[in-house]
Protein backbone atom coordinates (compact mmCIF):
# COMPACT_ATOMS: atom_id res chain seq x y z
CA UNK A 1 0.00 0.00 0.00
CA UNK A 2 1.40 3.10 -0.92
CA UNK A 3 0.87 6.02 1.59
CA UNK A 4 -1.62 8.89 1.16
CA UNK A 5 0.84 11.17 2.06
CA UNK A 6 4.91 11.58 1.63
CA UNK A 7 5.42 15.06 2.57
CA UNK A 8 4.76 18.14 5.32
CA UNK A 9 5.08 21.41 4.48
CA UNK A 10 5.06 24.12 7.06
CA UNK A 11 4.50 27.35 7.52
CA UNK A 12 7.39 28.58 9.57
CA UNK A 13 6.78 32.26 11.42
CA UNK A 14 4.07 31.88 14.01
CA UNK A 15 3.65 28.55 13.03
CA UNK A 16 6.33 26.84 14.14
CA UNK A 17 8.25 29.79 15.81
CA UNK A 18 7.08 32.43 18.45
CA UNK A 19 8.69 35.41 16.44
CA UNK A 20 6.86 38.08 19.04
CA UNK A 21 8.39 37.29 21.70
CA UNK A 22 11.28 36.25 20.10
CA UNK A 23 12.30 39.55 18.38
CA UNK A 24 10.61 41.35 21.27
CA UNK A 25 13.58 39.49 23.37
CA UNK A 26 16.25 40.51 21.23
CA UNK A 27 14.93 44.31 20.92
CA UNK A 28 14.71 44.36 24.71
CA UNK A 29 18.15 43.57 25.20
CA UNK A 30 19.24 45.73 22.17
CA UNK A 31 17.24 48.93 23.52
CA UNK A 32 18.16 48.37 26.97
CA UNK A 33 21.86 48.83 26.16
CA UNK A 34 21.46 51.42 24.09
CA UNK A 35 19.02 52.98 27.19
CA UNK A 36 16.21 53.58 24.81
CA UNK A 37 13.13 53.19 26.15
CA UNK A 38 10.72 52.39 23.01
CA UNK A 39 8.65 49.25 23.65
CA UNK A 40 10.02 45.65 22.78
CA UNK A 41 6.57 44.22 21.79
CA UNK A 42 4.99 47.47 20.17
CA UNK A 43 8.48 47.30 18.14
CA UNK A 44 8.12 43.64 16.87
CA UNK A 45 4.69 43.93 15.91
CA UNK A 46 5.31 47.32 14.34
CA UNK A 47 8.21 45.50 11.53
CA UNK A 48 5.59 42.16 11.56
CA UNK A 49 3.02 44.88 10.63
CA UNK A 50 5.33 45.65 7.47
CA UNK A 51 5.65 42.08 6.00
CA UNK A 52 2.88 41.95 4.02
CA UNK A 53 2.78 45.32 2.44
CA UNK A 54 6.34 44.37 1.64
CA UNK A 55 5.64 41.76 -0.36
CA UNK A 56 2.77 42.48 -1.91
CA UNK A 57 5.11 44.51 -4.79
CA UNK A 58 6.72 41.29 -5.63
CA UNK A 59 3.39 39.25 -5.55
CA UNK A 60 1.83 41.75 -8.49
CA UNK A 61 5.15 41.57 -10.31
CA UNK A 62 5.87 44.86 -10.10
CA UNK A 63 9.10 44.55 -8.30
CA UNK A 64 12.00 41.18 -9.20
CA UNK A 65 12.12 39.03 -6.33
CA UNK A 66 14.37 39.69 -3.20
CA UNK A 67 14.72 37.46 -0.79
CA UNK A 68 12.81 38.28 2.26
CA UNK A 69 16.33 39.17 4.22
CA UNK A 70 16.53 42.42 2.19
CA UNK A 71 12.65 42.92 2.81
CA UNK A 72 13.15 42.50 6.69
CA UNK A 73 16.63 45.32 6.72
CA UNK A 74 13.61 47.50 4.71
CA UNK A 75 11.38 47.08 6.86
CA UNK A 76 13.46 47.98 10.08
CA UNK A 77 14.55 51.05 8.59
CA UNK A 78 11.37 52.30 7.86
CA UNK A 79 10.09 51.08 12.03
CA UNK A 80 13.41 52.64 13.37
CA UNK A 81 12.50 56.12 11.78
CA UNK A 82 8.79 55.74 12.39
CA UNK A 83 9.96 55.15 16.06
CA UNK A 84 12.48 58.30 15.61
CA UNK A 85 15.33 56.02 16.33
CA UNK A 86 16.80 56.53 12.97
CA UNK A 87 20.17 58.16 14.58
CA UNK A 88 20.70 55.89 17.30
CA UNK A 89 21.62 53.15 15.06
CA UNK A 90 24.69 52.05 13.05
CA UNK A 91 24.51 50.40 9.65
CA UNK A 92 26.34 47.02 11.32
CA UNK A 93 23.56 47.21 14.34
CA UNK A 94 20.54 47.45 11.60
CA UNK A 95 22.13 44.45 9.69
CA UNK A 96 22.52 42.79 12.68
CA UNK A 97 19.24 42.97 14.46
CA UNK A 98 17.49 42.64 10.93
CA UNK A 99 18.81 39.13 11.19
CA UNK A 100 17.59 38.17 14.61
CA UNK A 101 14.51 36.63 12.31
CA UNK A 102 17.19 34.12 12.15
CA UNK A 103 16.76 33.50 15.90
CA UNK A 104 13.56 32.88 16.66
CA UNK A 105 12.84 30.31 19.35
CA UNK A 106 10.50 27.30 18.42
CA UNK A 107 6.90 26.90 20.34
CA UNK A 108 7.82 23.84 23.14
CA UNK A 109 5.49 21.41 20.45
CA UNK A 110 7.54 22.19 17.41
CA UNK A 111 10.52 20.44 17.63
CA UNK A 112 9.48 17.11 19.78
CA UNK A 113 6.01 16.81 16.72
CA UNK A 114 8.01 17.58 13.60
CA UNK A 115 10.81 15.14 15.13
CA UNK A 116 8.10 12.24 15.28
CA UNK A 117 6.65 13.35 11.97
CA UNK A 118 10.21 13.09 10.10
CA UNK A 119 10.01 9.59 11.01
CA UNK A 120 7.34 8.87 8.54
CA UNK A 121 7.13 12.15 5.88
CA UNK A 122 9.52 13.96 4.19
CA UNK A 123 9.19 17.53 6.47
CA UNK A 124 10.14 21.09 4.84
CA UNK A 125 9.30 24.69 5.19
CA UNK A 126 6.88 26.20 2.82
CA UNK A 127 7.72 29.35 4.35
CA UNK A 128 8.62 33.18 2.34
CA UNK A 129 12.22 33.24 4.20
CA UNK A 130 14.39 32.54 2.15
CA UNK A 131 17.04 29.69 2.54
CA UNK A 132 19.66 31.32 3.71
CA UNK A 133 17.08 32.92 6.28
CA UNK A 134 15.20 29.19 7.23
CA UNK A 135 18.40 27.01 7.17
CA UNK A 136 20.24 28.99 10.10
CA UNK A 137 16.63 29.72 12.07
CA UNK A 138 16.06 25.62 11.92
CA UNK A 139 20.03 24.62 13.26
CA UNK A 140 19.28 27.57 15.54
CA UNK A 141 16.20 26.23 17.12
CA UNK A 142 16.91 22.95 16.14
CA UNK A 143 13.87 22.33 13.87
CA UNK A 144 14.39 18.41 11.96
CA UNK A 145 13.54 19.36 8.35
CA UNK A 146 14.75 17.27 5.27
CA UNK A 147 14.91 20.20 3.07
CA UNK A 148 14.14 24.16 2.65
CA UNK A 149 11.51 24.95 0.17
CA UNK A 150 8.91 28.02 -0.06
CA UNK A 151 9.44 31.39 -1.37
CA UNK A 152 13.45 31.28 -2.86
CA UNK A 153 12.21 28.09 -5.34
CA UNK A 154 9.84 30.22 -6.09
CA UNK A 155 11.05 33.30 -6.39
CA UNK A 156 7.71 34.57 -5.43
CA UNK A 157 5.93 34.74 -2.15
CA UNK A 158 2.82 32.82 -0.89
CA UNK A 159 -0.19 32.59 -1.29
CA UNK A 160 1.00 33.17 -4.98
CA UNK A 161 0.09 29.46 -6.35
CA UNK A 162 4.33 28.53 -7.62
CA UNK A 163 5.46 28.82 -4.17
CA UNK A 164 3.10 25.85 -2.90
CA UNK A 165 3.28 24.16 -6.01
CA UNK A 166 7.35 24.30 -7.15
CA UNK A 167 7.46 23.29 -3.41
CA UNK A 168 5.93 20.10 -4.29
CA UNK A 169 7.19 19.88 -7.48
CA UNK A 170 10.92 19.81 -5.73
CA UNK A 171 10.01 17.18 -3.93
CA UNK A 172 8.83 14.97 -6.75
CA UNK A 173 5.48 14.74 -5.80
CA UNK A 174 1.74 15.59 -6.17
CA UNK A 175 -0.04 17.79 -4.34
CA UNK A 176 -2.06 15.39 -3.02
CA UNK A 177 0.61 13.63 -1.21
CA UNK A 178 1.72 16.95 0.75
CA UNK A 179 0.16 18.15 3.45
CA UNK A 180 0.41 21.94 4.22
CA UNK A 181 0.62 22.56 7.98
CA UNK A 182 0.12 26.22 9.07
CA UNK A 183 -1.29 28.52 11.69
CA UNK A 184 -3.04 30.85 9.64
CA UNK A 185 -6.47 29.96 7.42
CA UNK A 186 -5.49 32.11 4.79
CA UNK A 187 -2.19 29.73 4.19
CA UNK A 188 -4.33 26.82 3.74
CA UNK A 189 -7.17 28.31 1.43
CA UNK A 190 -4.70 28.92 -0.92
CA UNK A 191 -3.04 25.64 -0.39
CA UNK A 192 -6.25 23.80 -0.87
CA UNK A 193 -6.92 25.61 -3.59
CA UNK A 194 -3.35 24.23 -5.61
CA UNK A 195 -4.59 20.38 -4.82
CA UNK A 196 -2.40 20.22 -1.30
CA UNK A 197 -4.22 18.51 1.78
CA UNK A 198 -4.51 20.47 4.85
CA UNK A 199 -3.76 20.66 8.26
CA UNK A 200 -4.49 23.58 10.58
CA UNK A 201 -2.28 24.22 14.25
CA UNK A 202 -3.64 27.35 15.53
CA UNK A 203 -1.17 29.87 17.37
CA UNK A 204 -3.37 31.36 19.47
CA UNK A 205 -1.00 33.83 20.92
CA UNK A 206 1.26 34.51 17.61
CA UNK A 207 -0.16 38.35 17.45
CA UNK A 208 -0.32 38.63 21.86
CA UNK A 209 -2.80 38.22 24.27
CA UNK A 210 -4.90 40.14 22.33
CA UNK A 211 -5.25 38.38 19.01
CA UNK A 212 -8.48 37.95 17.42
CA UNK A 213 -7.88 36.24 14.16
CA UNK A 214 -6.97 32.53 13.38
CA UNK A 215 -8.21 31.09 16.68
CA UNK A 216 -10.33 28.84 15.10
CA UNK A 217 -10.27 26.71 11.91
CA UNK A 218 -12.28 28.35 9.27
CA UNK A 219 -13.05 25.05 6.74
CA UNK A 220 -12.78 21.93 6.99
CA UNK A 221 -9.32 21.13 6.75
CA UNK A 222 -8.33 17.52 6.54
CA UNK A 223 -6.90 17.58 9.88
CA UNK A 224 -6.94 20.42 13.03
CA UNK A 225 -4.46 19.81 15.71
CA UNK A 226 -3.96 21.90 19.01
CA UNK A 227 -0.14 21.20 18.24
CA UNK A 228 2.68 19.11 16.46
CA UNK A 229 2.56 16.64 19.19
CA UNK A 230 -1.50 16.07 18.33
CA UNK A 231 -0.78 16.08 14.51
CA UNK A 232 1.90 13.65 15.01
CA UNK A 233 -0.91 11.57 17.17
CA UNK A 234 -3.36 12.03 13.84
CA UNK A 235 -0.64 11.45 11.52
CA UNK A 236 1.66 8.81 12.82
CA UNK B 1 35.97 37.80 14.83
CA UNK B 2 34.37 36.74 12.10
CA UNK B 3 35.28 32.88 11.21
CA UNK B 4 36.80 32.83 7.72
CA UNK B 5 34.37 29.87 6.33
CA UNK B 6 30.73 30.14 7.08
CA UNK B 7 29.65 26.52 5.73
CA UNK B 8 30.50 23.35 3.79
CA UNK B 9 29.06 22.48 0.79
CA UNK B 10 29.03 18.99 -0.41
CA UNK B 11 29.61 16.75 -3.79
CA UNK B 12 27.59 13.44 -2.93
CA UNK B 13 27.84 10.67 -4.82
CA UNK B 14 31.24 9.09 -4.52
CA UNK B 15 32.39 12.01 -1.84
CA UNK B 16 29.59 11.03 0.36
CA UNK B 17 28.23 7.59 -0.46
CA UNK B 18 29.44 4.57 -1.96
CA UNK B 19 26.98 4.63 -5.17
CA UNK B 20 28.82 1.75 -6.70
CA UNK B 21 28.43 -1.23 -4.23
CA UNK B 22 25.06 0.77 -2.96
CA UNK B 23 23.51 0.39 -6.73
CA UNK B 24 24.96 -3.11 -6.94
CA UNK B 25 23.70 -4.43 -4.44
CA UNK B 26 20.38 -3.32 -4.77
CA UNK B 27 21.13 -4.68 -8.39
CA UNK B 28 21.99 -8.05 -7.36
CA UNK B 29 18.96 -8.44 -4.96
CA UNK B 30 17.08 -8.08 -8.20
CA UNK B 31 18.53 -9.62 -10.77
CA UNK B 32 18.46 -12.96 -8.53
CA UNK B 33 14.81 -12.68 -7.75
CA UNK B 34 14.26 -12.22 -11.24
CA UNK B 35 17.02 -15.01 -12.43
CA UNK B 36 19.42 -12.81 -14.51
CA UNK B 37 23.06 -13.10 -14.29
CA UNK B 38 24.52 -10.21 -15.47
CA UNK B 39 27.62 -8.72 -13.16
CA UNK B 40 25.82 -6.14 -11.17
CA UNK B 41 29.00 -4.50 -10.57
CA UNK B 42 29.12 -4.39 -14.10
CA UNK B 43 25.70 -3.07 -14.67
CA UNK B 44 26.18 -0.52 -11.93
CA UNK B 45 29.26 1.26 -13.74
CA UNK B 46 27.02 1.16 -17.31
CA UNK B 47 25.00 3.43 -15.66
CA UNK B 48 26.94 5.46 -14.04
CA UNK B 49 29.33 5.19 -17.71
CA UNK B 50 26.04 7.22 -18.68
CA UNK B 51 26.11 10.05 -16.27
CA UNK B 52 28.34 12.66 -17.72
CA UNK B 53 27.19 12.28 -20.84
CA UNK B 54 23.65 12.15 -19.89
CA UNK B 55 24.16 16.22 -18.55
CA UNK B 56 26.25 17.33 -21.18
CA UNK B 57 23.27 18.48 -23.79
CA UNK B 58 21.85 20.37 -20.78
CA UNK B 59 25.18 22.02 -19.46
CA UNK B 60 25.25 23.09 -23.51
CA UNK B 61 21.86 24.63 -23.51
CA UNK B 62 21.19 22.24 -26.17
CA UNK B 63 18.51 20.39 -23.77
CA UNK B 64 16.24 22.15 -20.88
CA UNK B 65 16.97 21.04 -17.60
CA UNK B 66 15.88 18.06 -16.52
CA UNK B 67 16.36 17.17 -13.03
CA UNK B 68 19.02 13.96 -12.22
CA UNK B 69 15.64 11.63 -11.86
CA UNK B 70 14.58 11.87 -14.85
CA UNK B 71 18.18 11.57 -16.47
CA UNK B 72 18.84 8.44 -13.88
CA UNK B 73 15.64 6.87 -15.93
CA UNK B 74 16.65 7.48 -19.57
CA UNK B 75 20.16 6.22 -18.70
CA UNK B 76 18.59 2.83 -17.03
CA UNK B 77 16.50 2.23 -19.91
CA UNK B 78 19.87 2.50 -22.18
CA UNK B 79 21.62 0.10 -20.51
CA UNK B 80 18.99 -2.46 -20.33
CA UNK B 81 18.94 -2.15 -23.45
CA UNK B 82 22.61 -2.49 -23.92
CA UNK B 83 22.54 -5.92 -21.64
CA UNK B 84 19.51 -7.26 -23.70
CA UNK B 85 17.53 -6.77 -20.91
CA UNK B 86 14.92 -4.33 -22.03
CA UNK B 87 12.02 -7.05 -22.58
CA UNK B 88 12.27 -8.82 -19.07
CA UNK B 89 11.82 -5.19 -16.65
CA UNK B 90 8.63 -3.64 -16.16
CA UNK B 91 7.71 -0.30 -16.19
CA UNK B 92 7.15 0.37 -12.42
CA UNK B 93 10.63 -2.02 -11.85
CA UNK B 94 12.22 0.62 -14.28
CA UNK B 95 10.96 3.71 -12.37
CA UNK B 96 11.65 1.09 -8.85
CA UNK B 97 15.30 0.86 -9.89
CA UNK B 98 16.15 3.64 -11.23
CA UNK B 99 15.34 5.46 -7.76
CA UNK B 100 18.21 2.89 -6.34
CA UNK B 101 20.02 6.18 -6.00
CA UNK B 102 18.00 7.33 -3.10
CA UNK B 103 19.23 4.82 -1.06
CA UNK B 104 22.93 4.93 -1.43
CA UNK B 105 25.32 3.79 1.81
CA UNK B 106 27.24 6.66 3.46
CA UNK B 107 31.05 6.15 3.72
CA UNK B 108 31.32 5.12 7.30
CA UNK B 109 32.75 8.55 8.15
CA UNK B 110 30.28 10.53 6.17
CA UNK B 111 27.66 10.84 9.24
CA UNK B 112 30.10 11.27 12.03
CA UNK B 113 32.44 13.45 10.13
CA UNK B 114 29.43 15.35 8.66
CA UNK B 115 28.09 15.74 12.38
CA UNK B 116 30.91 17.31 14.24
CA UNK B 117 31.59 19.85 11.45
CA UNK B 118 27.78 20.58 11.24
CA UNK B 119 28.46 22.49 15.42
CA UNK B 120 30.45 24.92 13.55
CA UNK B 121 29.11 25.35 9.53
CA UNK B 122 26.39 25.17 7.44
CA UNK B 123 26.29 22.04 5.73
CA UNK B 124 24.65 21.61 2.27
CA UNK B 125 24.73 19.03 -0.89
CA UNK B 126 26.38 20.95 -4.06
CA UNK B 127 25.25 17.95 -5.87
CA UNK B 128 24.11 17.41 -9.48
CA UNK B 129 21.32 15.29 -7.77
CA UNK B 130 17.66 17.14 -7.37
CA UNK B 131 16.33 18.48 -4.37
CA UNK B 132 13.94 15.42 -4.64
CA UNK B 133 16.62 12.67 -4.66
CA UNK B 134 19.31 14.08 -2.09
CA UNK B 135 16.57 14.89 0.43
CA UNK B 136 15.77 11.03 0.16
CA UNK B 137 19.14 10.04 0.13
CA UNK B 138 20.40 12.39 3.63
CA UNK B 139 17.03 10.75 4.90
CA UNK B 140 18.03 6.95 4.40
CA UNK B 141 21.29 7.08 5.19
CA UNK B 142 21.12 10.08 8.09
CA UNK B 143 23.07 12.52 6.39
CA UNK B 144 23.26 16.02 8.53
CA UNK B 145 22.68 18.81 6.45
CA UNK B 146 20.89 22.48 6.67
CA UNK B 147 19.54 23.03 3.44
CA UNK B 148 19.38 21.07 0.18
CA UNK B 149 21.25 23.05 -2.90
CA UNK B 150 22.67 22.20 -6.18
CA UNK B 151 21.53 21.56 -9.65
CA UNK B 152 17.79 22.01 -8.62
CA UNK B 153 18.56 25.62 -7.69
CA UNK B 154 20.69 26.37 -10.52
CA UNK B 155 18.41 24.24 -12.48
CA UNK B 156 22.24 23.39 -14.27
CA UNK B 157 24.69 20.83 -13.53
CA UNK B 158 28.39 20.85 -12.19
CA UNK B 159 30.95 22.45 -13.43
CA UNK B 160 29.00 25.17 -14.58
CA UNK B 161 29.35 28.13 -12.89
CA UNK B 162 26.03 28.97 -11.69
CA UNK B 163 25.56 25.58 -9.70
CA UNK B 164 28.60 26.46 -7.08
CA UNK B 165 27.52 30.42 -6.88
CA UNK B 166 23.69 30.00 -6.84
CA UNK B 167 24.38 27.76 -3.89
CA UNK B 168 26.57 30.21 -2.26
CA UNK B 169 23.77 32.88 -2.73
CA UNK B 170 20.99 30.65 -1.31
CA UNK B 171 22.82 30.86 1.43
CA UNK B 172 23.61 34.40 1.82
CA UNK B 173 27.02 33.89 1.25
CA UNK B 174 30.16 34.93 -0.76
CA UNK B 175 32.08 32.66 -2.14
CA UNK B 176 35.12 32.71 0.09
CA UNK B 177 33.09 32.29 2.80
CA UNK B 178 32.56 28.31 1.44
CA UNK B 179 34.47 25.47 0.66
CA UNK B 180 33.63 23.01 -1.42
CA UNK B 181 34.36 19.21 -0.71
CA UNK B 182 34.58 16.71 -2.79
CA UNK B 183 36.44 13.67 -3.84
CA UNK B 184 36.97 14.91 -7.53
CA UNK B 185 39.68 16.95 -8.47
CA UNK B 186 37.75 18.59 -11.15
CA UNK B 187 34.81 19.41 -9.06
CA UNK B 188 37.76 21.72 -7.18
CA UNK B 189 38.67 23.17 -10.32
CA UNK B 190 35.73 24.47 -11.27
CA UNK B 191 35.01 25.89 -7.37
CA UNK B 192 37.92 27.23 -7.15
CA UNK B 193 37.51 29.32 -10.10
CA UNK B 194 34.30 30.84 -8.95
CA UNK B 195 36.26 31.86 -5.70
CA UNK B 196 35.19 29.38 -3.07
CA UNK B 197 37.77 27.72 -0.71
CA UNK B 198 38.57 23.86 -1.40
CA UNK B 199 38.48 20.59 0.63
CA UNK B 200 39.45 17.34 -1.41
CA UNK B 201 38.54 14.02 0.28
CA UNK B 202 39.44 10.94 -2.08
CA UNK B 203 37.01 8.30 -2.08
CA UNK B 204 40.44 5.13 -3.45
CA UNK B 205 37.75 2.83 -4.65
CA UNK B 206 35.09 4.66 -5.40
CA UNK B 207 34.99 3.09 -8.66
CA UNK B 208 35.79 0.16 -7.10
CA UNK B 209 39.56 -2.17 -7.09
CA UNK B 210 40.91 -0.69 -10.06
CA UNK B 211 40.28 2.91 -9.72
CA UNK B 212 42.93 4.90 -10.74
CA UNK B 213 42.11 8.42 -11.27
CA UNK B 214 41.63 10.81 -8.68
CA UNK B 215 43.68 9.20 -6.13
CA UNK B 216 45.79 12.40 -4.84
CA UNK B 217 44.99 15.92 -5.06
CA UNK B 218 46.38 17.54 -8.25
CA UNK B 219 46.63 20.76 -6.94
CA UNK B 220 47.34 23.35 -4.05
CA UNK B 221 43.67 22.81 -2.02
CA UNK B 222 42.95 24.27 1.07
CA UNK B 223 42.04 21.15 2.75
CA UNK B 224 43.02 17.89 2.32
CA UNK B 225 41.83 15.26 4.52
CA UNK B 226 41.79 11.48 4.18
CA UNK B 227 37.77 11.47 5.36
CA UNK B 228 35.55 13.23 6.76
CA UNK B 229 36.24 12.93 10.36
CA UNK B 230 39.74 14.28 9.26
CA UNK B 231 38.18 16.98 7.98
CA UNK B 232 36.75 17.63 10.96
CA UNK B 233 40.00 17.74 12.71
CA UNK B 234 41.29 20.40 10.21
CA UNK B 235 38.19 22.66 10.31
CA UNK B 236 36.85 22.52 13.78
Amino acid sequence: MTRQYQALIFDVFGTLVDWRNSAAGELREFFSAKGIATDPHEFADACRGEYQPSMAPIRSGEREYVPLDILHLENLETILDRFGLAEKISEEERKGLSRCWERLHPWPDSVPGLSRLRKSYLLAPCSNGSIALLSRLAKFGGLPFDAILGADIARNYKPQPEVYLGSVAALGLEPAEVVMVAAHNDDLVAARKYGLATAFVPRKTEYGPRQDADLEPTSDWEFVAEDMNRLADLLA
